[in-house]
């Protein structure tokens, strides 16, 4: 961990400003305050100085923030100047929209490799890679030196391929299976569920 | 909103309770426990008794919670004793995994209408449903009364798209797009950006 006083509440936030900068470095906005962050993404611009007052001193008194220079410091914190090669295991129709999913390049992220256990999908073509049978899978990211996976399979299945994914090295898994996976402590583990994301709406909503 | 004293990130917890719950009953399991609860979900079982205590009193010192119960009263709370409606906006492949998921059914929601504005999109048969352009979309949410949509359109339309939906009704808006949206206050969102999960975990990673 880079600094393990800074809350992971903080870092979850960053990938968020960063997205809004890339936004306005589209825009050719030279230059930024936390006021117009916080406006953007409905955080105060207290917390947004907070936040970033952990990595540093990014702005200055009057002319605020310079967007490409804090978006190149965040990139930079959150190690994604670089780009790390994923792993997707499961290639039903989400693990296909994943490994044709052109939005990762530019944010860090390459999908260098796919897994399956359905003998009808091992061997086809997607995304100009060939889906590998599970037999291969830790080989597999342990000579490509994957630290990064996606799980996409079924629920049933989720576990063991954590498994299998973190004895082959993997350290970071964001998991789409609607299941909490149990890890060592050193795994870092994010979960989509689109399901609980609408059933945390609609506790608001009128019947 | 049901309460307002009740903390969103309290409301945001409901959904992962109600899924290991969900897993119990499919184990046969009876009782269950706020420790035994914790265990499986990574969360502190003081956490969880002090989360369900705003809304009753649901466990027995000594027998624990009954799980089917505990499932019920939960799916309760969340409004997902019932079946919500929900339009997708942008058919992509993205929009197809999402209108083809069996997942949402059993937990309270059913894709019943699905938008684009291509062309060669439009008049599609995906899942049982013809892919209807965005000329009817304020009109046929309103028919319907729906009050959930899910975005997957590039981040260019997302905002566009999300005005109509809020001009037809809807109250709670997943979005796929990678852009913060702009809703009045009554609106829902909820995020899902996979990059920035995956953005979050490299923060840790040893490069």
């Amino acid at each position: 961990m880079s600094n393990p006083t800074i809350p992971d509440i903080v870092i979850g936030r960053l990938p968020i400003y960063l997205r809004a900068l890339n936004r306005m470095i589209q825009e050719d906005k030279d230059y930024t305050s936390s006021h117009e962050l916080g406006e953007r993404l409905g955080i105060s611009s207290a917390q947004i100085r907070k936040d970033l007052s952990h990595f540093g001193e990014f702005g200055k008194q009057g002319t605020g923030y310079n967007v490409t220079y804090l978006h190149d410091q965040i990139r930079h914190i959150l190690q994604v100047d670089r780009e790390w090669p994923m792993a997707v295991v499961g290639v039903g129709q989400l693990g296909r929209a994943v490994a044709n999913y052109r939005g990762f390049q530019a944010r860090g992220f390459r999908v260098v490799c796919l897994f399956d256990v359905d003998p009808a999908i091992i061997g086809q073509e997607i995304a100009g890679m060939t889906v590998q049978p599970m037999s291969k899978l830790k080989d597999e990211i342990q000579r490509l030196g994957i630290q990064v996976a996606m799980i996409s399979t079924p629920l049933e299945t989720a576990q063991l391929v954590a498994d299998q994914l973190v004895e082959g090295g993997v350290r970071a898994i964001l998991n789409y299976a609607p299941i909490t996976l149990a890890v060592p402590p050193d795994v870092h583990v994010q979960y989509i569920d689109p399901v609980a994301h609408l059933q945390r709406m609609t506790y608001y909503l009128k019947p």
